[in-house]
């Protein structure tokens, strides 16, 4: 391993950074743990999750990953924090690493906010992100993997739809680049003002319709409504679902071995008909579930390249 | 006991789902809790605290309760969760049950918020109701009871006077309701406006000044002036504290071994003289001191069901 | 030990309460502590931390200062409690000890707002002073001094400038009486309106020119921005670092020996030169880290006076 990439390994900032054999070993080790319910255990060591964005998943299943592993955990509030009085992200990580902390789990506004971090000599501590901007969500990324990789046993040549707010989400970016080369067939669909043409390098983009019975694997993605005009009614609930979501018909016809999943929060009876959220074929829970296990793996490999 | 009792047992959610024996036993739990200072152990239990409202007393103590029993404990900041992007108390409990909480304390502003919580099949951890909104306050209830209890052993005719907002209070109505059938009898005083019909099945209303050399018991509620106009004279510091306080010359009137009990937090020198707050024959502290006890007997009890 | 001064000694208030024997060993201790990675441990005691002002240095410190002892440590959110209610510091401490809490570290924005609770005697755990308007920080002044310490292991005739917002500054005023009385010789510099005639008593005040070549120690203060115009153009900026600042020029300049302090958040290219603040003689980032030593030194010390 060179130093370069050595160093790289301490931190987790995107999927990137893994060869493809590394993943499946991430994977594989998260799916033992879980089997196993039994955990690499670091009770010497202090991590902090500074979560500059509203989150719970995220943020709750990083603190019960590291509180499985025996580690001691630091909360941070930004707006009871130095932060608002100007401290820069730099200065802060500066701090808690002075102070003894060994992980920080950092979601944050800014794209590759990490970038000054992981490059900094001064920052010896790992820094694990959990989410920035419209950038990067690798964990999510990782749990996503992780829940299609124990359905299937493997990415080659499974089909794989995405669908929704392509654009703005940063789940969908990653996981396209990664499942396709772990070997998946990859379709895009919903609004084509969220498709962009960059994305072709990756899968095709097509109608719902014309997808849902051939696809193993529907990926929803998330309607931010935050980002969108309340009177744009192309994305109003009811017209979102017909058009574009998992309707009762919809599934119905869905492969019997095919499963649906969504990051979450789910905006119910938008992305998905509210019933089906928590039907047979939805990973949706067994998602959040295997989010903890799929952190667990994270944390213990930067631990372990440090 | 017939499955539905028993899915009810898993939660604590009002205190209306108990029989005089049941609340009697939690209570000598409690105390005997207290008394040994030895508690039941949960190491392998994880606790969250989701207090959607302000609250010092009754978070804190869940806290300290969950940590004398050695369960992990989770934070929550709603301010810092998905809720603010829209997701419901519902998917927000069916998220942190996936990443591995046990139990999930909820204080929130919604009366009988846990409904839809408790009679879904998908939610099998345990929700604890801290309070909801002008609903139930059971844990309160239950180290008010335990707090009497203490003092005298027995219910069984005890003369109880509850004073002050009974309208608003979500602790007045469920002690009345209890106190009446283990045995008290009953007494209100305070605002008439503050008074409802109804409360006449549970006792009978009358003035502070014919009660106070009577009762052995004296339960003062907080005026809650965020809920008032301030123009509003009567419920001015010093005219509510003369009109339907304790004043010293009302608690020189008292019987030797009567007590005077508050939830608080105490407006000092509105329900009661600011120097009687820690008199002799107050147990507004040891109201405080038995709340952590009172919690430890409801979680351990709550755990046993599951 | 007469009473009072073990009733003041339960507490961790001021550094004025402690003799200068008294301070050495305090600081002897903590230096001990860091070198030996070893600590004292209180497993049974649990500590909140109660920050009504922000910060992420004071704070997390204490927290992990606790959490290295093997304490219990609740944590506080001032927006999300009681005292949103209108419950004084006094009730809310008042209650923190009654549901079992032993230490209580409070930064507030009210100057001496301790006063109340150490001289109660129904405040019985140990109230640490996290920083008090712009009063006292003592924490802050004992890792300071520690820094010194380990530096020269003496104070006696160190020469010592402190420089820049004296009278804002909490930790100024207390270091300046403190290094005066260890021996030091004190010098202040920085904008003539923020000195005060007062000082004179402990030290000469002069420009950091005639200064720089001179002193064993140079304790920058932050310029707090958000006490100033913005259209006040001394305090810009630049303008700040050329006339009082610590440039590339004035750093050459320094003894060999000289080291480089500041309390931080570092406005970095104001205070100091942005690449100097982790230079050879900055002992910026070690003083965060000695503060977690200092702070156990404190903890320990209270919990030994109960």
């Amino acid at each position: 391993m060179t130093k370069l990439k050595a160093k790289r390994m301490r931190h987790f900032v995107s999927l990137e950074q893994y060869d493809n054999q590394e993943i499946i070993e991430m994977i594989e080790s998260a799916i033992e743990f879980k089997r196993q319910a039994k955990f690499p255990t670091y009770t010497e060591n202090y991590a902090i999750n500074c979560f500059f964005e509203q989150s719970t998943r995220t943020h709750k299943s990083f603190e019960m990953a590291e509180r499985k592993m025996g580690m001691q955990v630091l909360d941070f509030q930004p707006a009871m924090s130095s932060v608002k009085k100007g401290e820069s992200l730099y200065d802060t990580v500066l701090t808690l690493q002075a102070i003894g902390v060994d992980i920080v789990v950092i979601r944050h506004s800014e794209e590759a906010y990490y970038t000054k971090l992981i490059e900094s000599d001064s920052i010896k501590c790992s820094i694990i992100n959990g989410g920035d901007g419209t950038g990067q969500h690798p964990s999510q990324s990782l749990l996503d993997l992780m829940t299609i990789y124990e359905e299937y046993g493997s990415f080659e040549n499974l089909e794989v739809a995405i669908s929704g707010d392509l654009t703005h989400s940063r789940v969908a970016k990653s996981n396209m680049q990664i499942l396709k080369r772990l070997g998946a067939k990859l379709y895009f669909t919903g609004p084509q003002e969220w498709y962009e043409p960059s994305f072709e390098e990756y899968g095709t983009f097509t109608t719902i319709d014309k997808l849902i019975d051939q696809v193993d694997v529907m990926m929803l993605l998330r309607v931010q409504h935050e980002r969108h005009q309340e009177t744009d009614l192309r994305f109003s609930k009811n017209t979102y679902l017909q058009k574009y979501g998992i309707t009762f018909e919809r599934e119905s016809r869905m492969k019997e071995s095919a499963i649906i999943m969504h990051p979450a929060p789910v905006n119910r009876g938008v992305e998905i008909e509210d019933s089906l959220v928590e039907c047979e074929r939805s990973r949706i829970v067994r998602q959040m579930e295997n989010g903890v296990y799929a952190r667990i793996a994270i944390i213990d490999s930067v631990l372990k390249h440090r």
